[in-house]
């Protein structure tokens, strides 16, 4: 099975957006075992785009365009498989009357120009989109397919997970592949590929490990005929993982850190509060990007200056002895974040982001702390990169230290 | 004149890896007023990169080529190019010389396989590269160009930047195309086109607008012969634009808000402390995230619930008539945050992230308010997005009026 894409947009040609639908459908093709041997890039232009269509109809078994088929002039995917194939685009009634619903849903006459959208060719099904007006199409012909899609990142993976992929996999005999992914932090990536060294050798279910972010990541793919059979091989799989490393893994899949933390902070019915000195609002923004985390989130204070710290209660004292840049002072200000703001755990972050040093503490200094009615715990390293960047790191860390402390809790 | 950008490597055809060198080429390119017609990715196969090279070669003026220059079996870029043309590599004595010092400086010897990294073919000349061991070819016969650099970015960009680039401009007498993009706020990208709809017309310098997160952007491009004049229309056009929408302007070119806001602030020597609710820390993240901002940023609070508003200096009077979520509230929260922190700005946010509403304010509500000396401002608009985007939004929002009080000030 040869495979090729396609991505359509003069926007793209011109460097205005990255093409990262084809590095998406990439990864889905390779993890579907079938082979990709070229992608373009090709404009609004429709003779350009029928030639490409046709010669990639002719090559390759599978050809999976996404982009132009908006209702404008310049969304001409439609018109180009119809050229290349040779084929007439007839209106649907059926899908021009989905259509107008949708508009007259959100209160609104549809644009004349739309009624492109309800066409098909006689080769053509018709791909749902359920969150946007350009359905797709499923075009097959003397054995070879095409499938075309939205250009919109998550229109197109949406339409590609509910509608495409299931029917490629019947077109295509490829069986069916899961994967899962374990998150794991406070681990580097060559000692957790040496504990799972026995299995990463196996190549159905296969494991390989990735360094990411967030931590190092253990991805598990199992290729079976039935879904069933691909979830029971991980099952089995993440068992075994688990045996070896399970202390480190902190999620699931997508699940983040912000995520992990929030949901053992549920379980255990308990409360944090945050004091931000280098790290200057991220922590509590990213334990606030989780929905629900008004329930365990107490409330954060950013203090960057010494008498900020002070006058939110962190012990003068301190601050007087090790200066504002200190382990000391982290555990400090994550006593008081717990104190001044009632939680059961106070977190807090301080470090030198840049660009100058600070009280002779170098640039890229950080230290994050916690304070778990009383019971403490700090983290500290020297972190070379950008200012931003150091931010994060900073989050992070503190991040994986509260749920370190949780689990062990 | 019509170009081609080819992009090199089996890693861009499983999805491990996104082509950014294609759309850095491909923005070069606009700006040159090259037209590009396609882009194509392609694996570490001979025969196929030869194939795409030859078609490339005779349907476009340029071929650019990224990758596959390295020393391996399966960097292939050189040998394709000389399928294509037919032409034969040869090793050259000095490349090869230059080469194996290079190891010599790192106290290696260069491993054989590297020789082809010296070679030409006839139509061939060399584009050194100073910060890697792939040489980049410029290619010319027929009246067509090939470019092949490597597929690393830092290493491309340099090359394209002091090399390849100065000769293109020769070659295609491309002048020098510069650019600026003044970016504003407070006004649609309809109304922005109206108000400069006379400038717009012009071909050169040109003049476009853009809807962003952080506001629409005004594009401007100039083509002249050198980079002094091209400069002079860019200012000259500024001006006229600046005539027309001057207020609404913020920043040019990469200069965030939160810089906006930042050299505002530093240049009046005034400071601002922020509470959050909604918003949840971004906000005070957005404005840290500007090198220096410790010289005008006070400090923040992030306060969800009541209780922690009030503990915070927020009137307990305002939350019992008119609740948590309110224009009011904002104003009292922005306020304490500017008595409590002791700063001359107090800035808030308060709304509803979701995903349930508050006190019977639907999700998607959104305050911000200012708080100057007494002196107070206001905003708020129902948005309907994610809850991370939503907190972005009302972070946005909130340095947006920090922006406008400052200019009025």
């Amino acid at each position: 099975m040869k495979a090729e894409i396609l991505s359509v947009g003069t926007e793209l040609l011109l460097g205005e957006i990255v093409d990262t639908n084809a590095a998406f459908l990439a990864s889905e093709l390779a993890q579907l075992g079938i082979d990709l041997h070229f992608v373009s890039q090709v404009g609004d232009n429709r003779a350009r785009l029928a030639e490409t269509i046709g010669r990639a109809f002719q090559r390759a078994d599978i050809v999976i365009i996404t982009g132009g088929l908006g209702p404008t002039e310049d969304d001409l995917t439609r018109e180009a498989i119809s050229d290349a194939l040779g084929e007439e685009m007839v209106v649907q009634p059926d899908l021009a009357e989905t259509l107008k619903e949708m508009f007259r849903k959100f209160g609104r006459e549809m644009p004349p120009s739309n009624i492109k959208q309800a066409t098909l060719i006689p080769s053509a099904q018709v791909l749902p989109n359920p969150i946007g007006t350009a359905p797709g199409w499923w075009v097959e012909r003397d054995g070879h397919i095409i499938i075309a899609m939205p250009g919109v990142p998550h229109e197109m993976k949406r339409m590609w997970a509910e509608q495409a992929l299931p029917r490629l996999q019947v077109a295509a005999h490829t069986g069916v592949i899961a994967t899962r992914t374990l998150k794991t932090i406070g681990i580097g990536e060559s000692h957790a590929e040496e504990a799972v060294r026995p299995l990463i050798r196996s190549t159905n279910p296969t494991l390989a490990t990735y360094a990411k972010p967030d931590g190092v990541h253990l991805r598990m793919a199992a290729k079976a005929p039935d879904r069933e059979t691909a979830l029971r091989m991980l099952d089995e799989l993440e068992a075994k993982v688990r045996e070896l490393i399970g202390p480190y893994i902190y999620g699931v899949d997508n699940e983040t850190p912000s995520e992990a933390v929030g949901k053992l902070l549920k379980a255990r019915g308990l409360s944090v509060a945050t004091m931000e000195s280098c790290s200057g609002g991220l922590l509590a923004s990213m334990i606030t990007d989780t929905p629900g985390s008004s329930a365990y989130f107490r409330g954060g204070i950013i203090a960057y200056t010494a008498e900020m710290k002070i006058s939110f209660g962190v012990d003068p004292a301190v601050i007087e002895r090790v200066g504002t840049v200190d382990r000391e002072t982290a555990l400090a200000m994550a006593r008081a974040a717990r104190e001044r703001l009632g939680a059961d755990i106070g977190l807090a972050t301080t470090g030198v982001a840049g660009p100058d040093a600070i009280e002779g503490k170098p640039v890229g200094t950080l230290h994050v702390a916690l304070d778990f009615h009383g019971k403490t715990l700090a983290d500290g390293r020297q972190v070379s990169t950008t200012r931003t960047e150091f931010k994060r790191r900073a989050a992070m860390d503190a991040l994986f230290l509260l749920w370190k402390a949780l689990k062990e809790s």
